[in-house]
C-alpha cells in the first residue's frame, strides 16, 4: 500500500475511534459548551469506568502482588527546591521559533523532523538521517544559534505565512507555574508538577524507614501531571494535563541493569496480559540516554498512527536522590543491613533507581484502539458491518447489562429483581427501551461482556439467556449460575494469576 | 471540665494522631526534605491504600449501586468562561486586611471571628454574638468599609506588631491561576478548579445524550480541587490542595426537596455504615444560604477540634445549568418524555440539581479520628495502653498480615506460600522480624484487621491460629478456610448490602 493511502487510512480509524469516544461517553472534550480547551480532555461515564479498572489492575499488581512494593499518593504541589534539584527549572525546556510574518510559534525541533520527514518521503532516507543527526547534535551542545541556521539554510517555511522570517531559537520552560500564599511579600511561585516520580524521591526515606522497608523494594504512584507542550495532538496522546503511574524501584548499585531488565519483560508481558497482542507491542531502545539514564526504553503499541511510546523503563542511577541530598542537606542513604552482614566494607549507599512510568492516558488510548472491532456479520440473510468495544472483561467498563424482553408481564420486575441481587458485585446496566436486537448493538459499542436476557421462559423455570460479546452466542442458564459465570470471567485475579 | 482544659486535651489529641500519622505511614508534610510546603500534605504508605478504599466505596454505592447514577473525570484545567458562569471569577473572594507595620496579612472575618471568641471565653457570649451577627451583616451587604472600621472599634491589634495600623479591607480572589499556551499573544490564563461540580455541569448534556439517561439521574465524580486559602489549618481538614466526591442529582423542578432530604438522609447513613456511631455526627442546617441554593446543610463530625463539616448537601436550583446556558448559549435543557405522556404542558425544562459533596481529605481525617483508639490492657501481670486504629474491615490499609512464629524449619516457606495463595485477593504484610508480640502490635498501629500466625503446629495439621485486632482474641483455623473467613469480613458487599 502506498504510504499516503496508508495514512489517510490510519487518519480514518483515529477519526472513527474519537468519535466513537464521544458517542458513547467515554471521551469528552473538555469545557465543550465553551468550545473546548486545546488538548485537554475529560472522560465520560464510560470512560472513566475504563480508565478506573486499567488504573486498579495496574495499582494492585504493582502493590498488592508484590510483597515489597507499596504506594503512596503526594500533591501536585510541591516545595519549588524540588524542581531545582530535578533540573527542571534549568532545563525543562523545549526550543521555540517564531515567524515573524505570521507571529506563530513552532517548535525548532518539530519544524526539522517535518522537514526530514519530508525528504524520507521523496525516497532520500540517508538525507533525512543525517538531518536528524546534525539537529540532536546542535541541540545536546545548547547550540540554539545553530539550530536556527540551519532552518534557514534547510529553507525551512512557515505553513501560515509561508516565509522564512524567522526569530531566533529561544527555550521555553514546559512547566505550569502558579502563585501560592496571600501575602504579596510572602507569595511563592510553585509549579504543577511535570512528572510524579519527585514525589517518590522526596518521601524515599519517609516510606523506607515508617514502612520498613528492605532494599530492593519500590514505591508506586498514580497521579496527574501537568505540561504546558507546544504542540499537542493526536487526541489524548499528548495532552497538557494527563495521568502518571510510575514505579520507582531502589536497587543496590551494581544490580540496576539486572532489575531494568527484569521489569522491561515483566511490563511488557502485563500489557499482553490485560489484552493486548504481542504483535502490536515492541522495545524501542533509547540511543540518545537522558543526562539521568544509563538504560532506557520505550514499550510501543502500534497505534492508527504508528507505533508510539505506551511506557517508559528507565534506569535512572542515584542521580535524583544525590541531587536531593545535596539541595536539602538531608542524607537520602540507606543502610543495607544484608551487606553489613555480609561483611562487606559498606553498609551505607545511595539507592539506584529503576523506574517503569506509564502514561494512563495512553494506556487508556492503547486499550480502546486495540479493543475498537469492525467486523462483517450476517444477520437475517443481510450482511452488515458490527462495531464493537473487545475489552477484556475484567476492565470493561460495564460487566452485564440486563433486558426484559418486553415491558411487561413482569418482565421487567422480574429483571430488576436480578440487578438488585447482582449489583453488589457487578457493574451494571438495566435496560428496557427498544428492541432486543438494539440493547444488544448498543452494548457491542460500549464493550460489555454479557448481555442477560428476561423472557416468557424465565418467569416458569428461572432460566435467563446470557449472549457473549464476542462471540455473539447465546447460553441459557440458571439465575442462581449468573454470579459464579460473570463473577470468573470478570474477576481481576485472572489477570493477576498470569503476570 | 474547665473549657481550657478541654481544649488543650483535644490539641493533645489531635497531636497525638498527627503525629502517628507520620510515624505509621499515613500522611506525610509534603515535601519534607525541604520543610514542606505549607497546608499541602502527601499520603504514605498506609494513607494511599485507606484513602483509595474509602473513594472506592463512595464510588462504587455511589454509581454501581443506583442504576439511574454514573461517574465520569473531568480534567482539573476547564476552558475560563466556566468560572465566569459559575460566579468564581467575581466573588469567590476573601476579605483580606494587612496591618502596616508587620507588613502581615490576615482574613478580616477571621480576626473578628477570634475577637468574638475571646469575649466568648471571658463569659461574654452575647457580645460575642452581636459581633459576629454584625460582621454577617456587614459582609452580606460588601460594605469592607465597615468591616474595617469594626475592627478598629474593637481595637483589634496585629498579633505580630501589636499596632492597630490597618489597611483597608480588600477581596482576595481564591482561585489559583496559570498561563497555558506557549505563543505569548494567544496565551490564555486559566484556573486551576475551585471546585469538581463545574465538570459535572459542562457536561451535563454530554452525559445525559450520550448515557440516554432519565431525569432523576445523577453524575458523580472525585478530583483535586484547589484554593488559595488564605488561613489554611488543622492538618487535612483544610489544604490548599484537596480532593472532593461529589454527586450532582438532576431532578424536575418541584422535586428538589424531596430528594434534598433523601440525599441528606441517605448520606448520613453512609458514613454510619463505613463506621462513624451516629452520636459523633450531626446535621447542621445552614441559615444563611449561598446565593444558588435554596436549602442547605453540613453533615459534622465531632473532630477533636470540635464538630466540624465533612459533606453538604445542597439544593442548588436550576443556578449553574442556567447560568451555563446564558453565558455559553448552549441549550441545557432536558427534554422530558414522561411528562409529555402524563400530558402536561410542557416537557421542556432545565433540571434542579441536589448536589452531595463529600471532602475526600476531610473523610480520610474523620476516619483516622475515628479509629484511633487507646484501651488499658493487661498482659503478662502487666497494665499498659493499646492504641490501634479500629477501621471498618473493608477499608483498612492491610486485610491480614502473615507471620512465621520463627525464622527456621521451613516455617517462613510455609508462611509465604499462604502469602503467595491469598495475595491475588486481599492487601497482604509478610512479616518475620521481631518478636511475635511487637509483630501484633505494629499491625495494630497500622489498623490490619487479622493477622495470621504459622507455629510448627501447622506443618503438622494446616491449621494456622487468627488474631483479630478490636477482641485480640486468637482461634486456630485451617488454611485452607482462611480465604472465605478473611474475605467474608472485609468485602465491601457488606458495606453495600447496609446501605
Amino acid at each position: 500500500m502506498a504510504k499516503e493511502e496508508k495514512n489517510t487510512l490510519e487518519n480514518t480509524q483515529l477519526k472513527d475511534i474519537i468519535s466513537h469516544a464521544k458517542e458513547y461517553g467515554f471521551v469528552f472534550p473538555s469545557s465543550e459548551i465553551y468550545d473546548g480547551l486545546q488538548a485537554v480532555y475529560d472522560y465520560g461515564q464510560m470512560g472513566v469506568e475504563l480508565k478506573n479498572n486499567l488504573k486498579q489492575v495496574w495499582w494492585k499488581s504493582m502493590t498488592q502482588l508484590h510483597q515489597n512494593i507499596v504506594g503512596i499518593d503526594s500533591a501536585i504541589f510541591m516545595q519549588p527546591d524540588t524542581w531545582k534539584a530535578s533540573g527542571h527549572i534549568d532545563s525543562f525546556n523545549d526550543p521555540m521559533i517564531d515567524n515573524k510574518d505570521s507571529k506563530k510559534r513552532y517548535r525548532a525541533d518539530v519544524l526539522i523532523e517535518d522537514k526530514a520527514a519530508e525528504y524520507e518521503k521523496a525516497g532520500d532516507k540517508e538525507k533525512a538521517d543525517a538531518l536528524l543527526k546534525l539537529m540532536g547534535h546542535l541541540l545536546e551542545k545548547e547550540d540554539l544559534t545553530g539550530v536556527q541556521e540551519l532552518i534557514i539554510a534547510e529553507g525551512i517555511k512557515c505553513p501560515i505565512s509561508g516565509t522564512s522570517n524567522w526569530t531566533e531559537v529561544r527555550q521555553f520552560n514546559l512547566m505550569f507555574s502558579t502563585q501560592v500564599g496571600s501575602v504579596a511579600e510572602d507569595s511563592t511561585t510553585i509549579y504543577l508538577r511535570p512528572e510524579t516520580a519527585q514525589g517518590i524521591f522526596v518521601n524515599f526515606l519517609n516510606v523506607q524507614k515508617t514502612g520498613r522497608m528492605k532494599i530492593p523494594f519500590g514505591i508506586a504512584q498514580i497521579g496527574k501531571a501537568f505540561r504546558n507542550e507546544i504542540v499537542a495532538r493526536q487526541f489524548i496522546f499528548r495532552m497538557r494535563e494527563f495521568e502518571q503511574m510510575e514505579m520507582q524501584f531502589f536497587v543496590r548499585p551494581g544490580t540496576e541493569m539486572e532489575w531494568y531488565n527484569k521489569w522491561r519483560e515483566s511490563r511488557k508481558k502485563w500489557h499482553e496480559v490485560v489484552g493486548v497482542p504481542s504483535e502490536k507491542l515492541r522495545f524501542h531502545d533509547h540511543e540518545k540516554l537522558a543526562h539521568y539514564a544509563n538504560a532506557a526504553v520505550d514499550i510501543e503499541f502500534e497505534f492508527p498512527f504508528g507505533f508510539k511510546e505506551v511506557e517508559g523503563i528507565h534506569s535512572r542511577t542515584d542521580f535524583d536522590l544525590k541531587q536531593h541530598q545535596e539541595l536539602s542537606r538531608k542524607k537520602m542513604q540507606y543502610f543495607d543491613n544484608d551487606l553489613n552482614e555480609e561483611g562487606k566494607p559498606y553498609g551505607n549507599y545511595i539507592p539506584y533507581v529503576v523506574e517503569t512510568s506509564v502514561g494512563a492516558d495512553r494506556l487508556f488510548l492503547m486499550t480502546l484502539c486495540n479493543a475498537y472491532q469492525e467486523e462483517e456479520i450476517t444477520e437475517n440473510e443481510q450482511t452488515k458491518t458490527r462495531t464493537f468495544l473487545k475489552f477484556h472483561p475484567a476492565i470493561a467498563p460495564v460487566k452485564a447489562a440486563i433486558f426484559p424482553l418486553v415491558r411487561k408481564d413482569g418482565l421487567p420486575e422480574k429483571a430488576m429483581e436480578i440487578f438488585d441481587d447482582l449489583k453488589y458485585d457487578f457493574n451494571m446496566i438495566y435496560e428496557e427501551r427498544d428492541a432486543i436486537g438494539k440493547r444488544y448493538t448498543r452494548q457491542d459499542l460500549i464493550g460489555t461482556p454479557f448481555c442477560i436476557a428476561v423472557d416468557y421462559q424465565t418467569m416458569e423455570d428461572n432460566t435467563v439467556t446470557v449472549r457473549e460479546r464476542d462471540s455473539r452466542e447465546q447460553k441459557r442458564m440458571n439465575i442462581s449460575e449468573l454470579r459464579q459465570y460473570i463473577g470468573d470471567a470478570v474477576s481481576m485475579k485472572r489477570i493477576f494469576e498470569q503476570l
